[in-house]
């Protein structure tokens, strides 16, 4: 089902998921093409992003932001071409970043919106690289991770977009960079294309070893993505005065339990107490979106050298989103996952 | 019996203990008094501190320092008067901080002593608010909790030496103050004479709900001196961008297992994550001792005003010593835990 010039397409959280999301979690709606009225733009949406934070916005459990209401369109960053528009600053044609959600249309009074003007080169990559998972691993490793030469800097979801980011940043910066990733066709990505020193796959049996052995030194700087299994391999390995930023926990975002005992809360304050090791969690644009600039400049520049490289997970078709967000928080995307919405 | 000219008295490690010390876990040992060789000094110790991280120091579990070897002296802060001395700096008379350990006697080459000349006043405060515990909770509270005026900071151990100190070095910056402590006493005294703005007990029932009305506006800033269930009780108040200065987990360090479960590390990392705290654990003399000079400058000048109080539990003679530190992990202590070891 492709996208109309007259129909909007939208899919709506329908039922807030116990677990991993299935079919009943959100409905797919179509009604009119809304109309902007004064002071607003008509997008229409080319790309969609998929992102892990989503699954926090379809639960009402206590988080930074506010759920999406039963019976919204699902929020999400868009790629969006202005159809009309009564925004200064803005005309159809422009391509622009948004936060359209999951739909074809969105109306906008420009505010968040970046203009990209009429002819972006890789319009889908502010979705990532040069947006908001850009601004993450950018952020999060030099502000909280502050990486220094010739220290050992372990990335986990090392292929996704913003582990891959981190690594890259991280070598730049002079690291020791260990990515994990599952399975062999990704690990051989990170080391071969992405340039990280070594990449260890987490599915494969001896991995808490593996991981040892490819960080002799120990680890300075571990960015957390991911938590569970793949954080306590990492936990003893960590040296005095490691730095943690916690950006995200994508395997226990399906959680419906606490896992069975013993309990380690206590073993992990321990830890931190012992090793002197600071843990600080952020959300990029309410602790660093005053960075943007700083950032957008020196990204833009590494990924125009090619020292920072990109791989995007292309999905085909709206209608496709909701399975291919799944698939995301299983590990399943290599690469950045983004729906392309037009044909 | 006391101190003698003669002969050195010296608690020895005689085994490591599992969970709590007992009568076997140190050694009284009677023999000479060492006789200083050249650049060394005698000390005659007058005041031995007990303080938490000696637990540490007992165990030979993974740490920030070494262990005490089995049949050496076990290690401590003390309070001494040079009885002669080859050191430059130093002579006969001059009272001293020094690291003489649990004993008479200690010889020196003057490394790390402080002088505090002929006649200081209140010679034992050294060893507390004026030493190591005040400059634990002075670069504790203002490098890690970086306290802003109208902030909710909440102590715990709130009568010992540190948490006595970060809280009223809290009221000084203006902070709303909630102390934590044990018993209806050492709460009263917490409130009354050092001037917290509320005192909780965790001994009574319904501390988790005492605390949560005595901090209508959440928890900015909590100082962690125990972890278990003071810390259970804290978390779910603890604000966006909460900063919590990891000093030490005394609930903890007579532990022999992990407590039954549910595992409950994910759950405080996807804290960590969600309300974008900072975790930071500290070892005050690695991290910090380089503030020394700032922290005794200005501690000094609210103690002279009055504006830092401090309270010590003094217990005499050397050999009371064992079970004075087995009290102190149990929060028997009232104050800062000194032993005098001279008449």
């Amino acid at each position: 089902m492709p996208q109309s010039e007259t129909r909007n397409r939208r899919f709506v959280l329908a039922e807030r998921p116990k677990g991993e999301p299935d079919d009943n979690t959100l409905r797919l709606e179509t009604g009119d093409v809304p109309t902007p009225g004064a002071g607003q733009m008509l997008l229409r949406n080319e790309y969609l992003s998929l992102d892990p934070y989503m699954r926090g916005r379809m639960s009402d459990a206590p988080s930074y932001a506010p759920p999406v209401e039963l019976g919204e369109v699902m929020v999400g960053g868009t790629v969006a071409e202005v159809v009309r528009s009564d925004v200064k600053g803005f005309e159809a044609g422009d391509w622009v970043v948004a936060f359209g959600g999951w739909q074809d249309y969105a109306l906008s009074d420009g505010k968040g919106v970046i203009n990209l003007g009429k002819n972006p080169e890789n319009p889908s990559w502010a979705l990532g690289v040069l947006g908001m998972p850009g601004l993450t691993a950018w952020a999060g490793l030099t502000q909280i991770g502050a990486p220094k030469a010739g220290e050992t800097l372990v990335v986990a979801a090392a292929s996704g977009p913003v582990g891959a980011t981190v690594g890259q940043i991280g070598k730049i910066l002079g690291c020791r960079v260990v990515g994990i990733a599952g399975g062999p066709e990704k690990c051989a990505h990170v080391v071969d294309t992405l340039g990280f020193d070594a990449c260890i796959d987490y599915k494969a049996a001896g991995f808490p070893e593996a991981l040892k052995d490819a960080v002799p030194d120990g680890i300075d700087i571990y960015f957390e993505n991911v938590g569970g299994a793949v954080f306590d391999a990492v936990l003893p390995l960590l040296n005095t005065r490691a730095r943690v930023p916690v950006c995200g926990l994508i395997s226990q975002y399906n959680a419906t339990s606490l896992p069975e005992g013993p309990d380690r809360l206590n073993l992990l304050l321990g830890a931190i107490l012992r090793k002197r090791m600071t843990f600080r969690g952020f959300i990029v644009f309410d602790d660093f979106g005053h960075l943007y600039p700083e950032f957008a400049r020196e990204m833009s520049a590494w990924v125009k050298d090619g020292r920072v490289r990109y791989r995007e997970d292309v999905i085909s078709g709206l209608e496709q989103a909701p399975s291919a967000f799944v698939g995301l928080l299983r590990g399943e995307a290599f690469g950045k996952r983004v729906v392309r919405l037009s044909d």
